[in-house]
């Protein structure tokens, strides 16, 4: 792809309007442009980062055995009155008439209509557990929204929903997300620490927030700084590797503001181990039990005929959010470098040429390489403006593909100017640069 | 997957509110749920269908060059009081107001966004053409939603836009999405055909509808027999050879209703060349010229220092729309077969074990199967309920998997009772079954 070709308007400073680094580098880059208050577009370079995120979510949701299904964005006000959550949910909902006068909403979360999706069609224990998500867009109402699409109204969301038949199989679901959840962020190349958490408007009483390190974060948080060490590695989904798992977090303190308590803080945590910090929430995991499936009679016939109301949790990762959050967690600003992982990049690699009035052969040359790297399925991009060499590399430095291939002046024979987005250059064979990002590309 | 682990809620009989054939088998086999009028969540089974199209329409854009982008379902009515529009829309725009009383509306449509996005970003005619498209929930509030996702209220499509400097240019990009459908419903084993048709509240005066033909359509056509023959298979994405194409289905009588004129057709059109039937909208595409770049200011710098507005065409194929139109157009419910197009099937391949209390070897046999199968990457359904044989089979007829293997009483060796879906029976070794699917499926 050519970059004169692409839509990507490209901006020569910060904006303005931008407080937090995500917000300036996806305006600066054209990754979004707003169309009113807290709702934007996504353009071309935003766009691929998005899908990539939400397929490998979608895959580690797979692997876990939740079935995909896709619920409307326009609710009916009837479940939300049923569950009671109509009246408490406040002016964060948006709530619509139709033509006909019925009363709507835009979706702000799902766990209504999936219980009555439930209902209708599961009738006893021996079709549990069900695991069933979906990627759709949400809106709330926020009053201030701000930060672009990290704190935006209408916003791109994966939640599941888990049905199953006591407390202990909840567990096992809850458990499996668990899992699912650290094993997706860490294919998004993030650090993220599940944090015991308030359940909000979601209900219940068990709760974990995922959360990753920025000093830009919304979430204050209090943990021990061992925590880090734990991993999933060896986790099997099975249920006692599950709660092992669990367990090893949970013996570490880790909290949100909303669950601090400093005398526990200092007992359990000693001084040097201590982090008082910020974080951005990336995922949310919830168990409520039979907060909605009571009200709205969702019940199973259990194995000695009786009947019971369906132990339900619900687990939420925001994909919009996490291409902000990503951002927050990796970009240099004041080098003005951005390195998106190989596993998400919009662009595996970017080929910036000399381009002179006179004299095309470094096009030709890129034009080649081009060709080379899409032959080996590695996805790249050549600016062919007739900018300076040192603002192109600037530019594609902003664009974040992992790996540039600088062509200029001087050849020398078959070895390229060679490097990973902020660091040193290096001579190498174009054998050799697929040979590394094959192998980069390999790890995810 | 085991039928039994599926999310695939299974009706007995048809369900009696629904009035054709796509209404009754998508709620018979459970893969639309209804969440209220015109408005309808996808299960599994459902979903999976529509994900396959999604992917299908969105690589036929992407061969002719087109760039993918995302613009959200809430706009803002500004930039439709800008083209005009927010009073011409009607009743079937869902118009809201936020919780800061600003208002609002869910996009039927996207020209006034994209045009907005464009203008704030193209500033020359070195830029162009540019050809957007995304595929995104669309909201038409239809006084009467009728015959399921066909004509329901909340429904994803595929729009895309085209901006050129010339009304020569734009005939290039409206032909190459000419081309684009006629690809895009082939892959989907449609046959589809252009018909000029009336503009509506988009505007212009170019446009064709692509319509298949179906008894249960809702548009009346006009036609001359002869273009059915007609095929784009050496047609190149060039100028010349894009115009030869439209030339060739022009020179067939070929309209829907509005556009009919009987003189114009018995003259045109051999008596045993004239078929009048219906047919079903599948795609739409428009040309517009200025009409939404002149109100609202999108302009360009034309070479000679001057400038104009851009020239505007939109191109639109329902995406879940399409699952139902492939049902109308597919499904025998006389004899209750439906046989998906490999390309988009939710599954290859069914298998139809026989299963006893107290022999569990067909099962076993399955599960051996399936996982060759999956090996070869055919995507596998064992239905291991303990029904009987012939309740399966005609469940199975319904699920629609283009191939089926049945696992009875007697083994014969290495035969495998194989089957194309509603056809007879063959005696085939495994080998030979995963080499007629294998084949089937490079078709595509």
């Amino acid at each position: 792809m050519y970059l004169t070709k692409s839509f990507i308007p490209i901006l020569k400073n910060n904006p303005s309007e931008a407080k937090i680094k995500s917000h300036q580098l996806m305006l600066r880059v054209g990754m979004i442009k707003q169309s009113s208050a807290g709702i934007y577009s996504w353009l071309p370079l935003g766009f691929k980062i998005m899908k990539k995120i939400e397929q490998i979510v979608r895959e580690e949701q797979n692997k876990i055995g939740v079935q995909e299904i896709l619920m409307p964005t326009i609710q009916s006000s009837e479940i939300w009155k049923e569950s009671g959550r109509y009246d408490d949910y406040g002016e964060e909902m948006l709530r619509i008439k139709d033509r006909q006068d019925r009363e709507m909403l835009y979706g702000p979360t799902n766990e209504e209509l999936v219980t009555d999706i439930f209902r209708a069609s599961v009738k006893s224990y021996k079709s549990l557990p069900q695991l069933l998500y979906h990627i759709q867009w949400k809106f709330r109402d926020e009053v201030r929204p701000r930060f672009g699409i990290m704190r935006c109204r209408e916003f791109y969301m994966k939640d599941a929903y888990s049905f199953d038949i006591s407390d202990e199989e909840a567990f096992f679901s809850y458990n499996k997300f668990f899992l699912s959840y650290l094993r997706t962020f860490k294919r998004l190349d993030l650090t993220a620490i599940p944090m015991a958490a308030d359940t909000g408007p979601i209900g219940g009483n068990l709760s974990h927030e995922f959360i990753i390190l920025a000093d830009t974060g919304e979430s204050k948080i209090y943990t021990d700084k061992e925590i880090f060490k734990v991993n999933s590695d060896d986790t099997k989904v099975e249920k006692k590797s599950l709660e092992e798992l669990r367990t090893k977090y949970e013996n570490f303190y880790a909290v949100t503001d909303e669950k601090f308590n400093k005398k526990e803080f200092e007992d359990k945590v000693s001084e040097k181990n201590r982090l008082i910090t910020k974080g951005i929430e990336v995922g949310h995991i919830f168990y409520f039990g039979d907060k909605y499936s009571k009200p709205m009679g969702a019940s199973v016939d259990l194995p000695g005929g009786k009947k019971d109301f369906v132990k339900m949790g619900s687990y939420g990762v925001g994909v919009s959010r996490l291409v902000g959050a990503i951002i927050e967690a990796k970009y240099d600003d004041k080098k003005e470098v951005m390195k998106w992982p190989i596993s998400i990049a919009p662009y595996e690699l970017s080929i910036i040429p000399m381009i002179n009035k006179n004299d095309n052969s470094a096009l030709e040359k890129a034009n080649y390489i081009y060709n080379e790297l899409i032959k080996n399925n590695i996805e790249t991009i050549i600016d062919d403006t007739d900018e300076n060499l040192s603002s192109k590399i600037k530019k594609m430095n902003l664009i974040g593909a992992p790996f540039q291939i600088i062509i200029g002046k001087q050849a020398e024979g078959d070895l390229l100017e060679f490097k990973e987005t902020g660091q040193e250059s290096k001579k190498l064979k174009l054998e050799e640069v697929i040979k590394i990002i094959k192998k980069e590309k390999a790890k995810n």
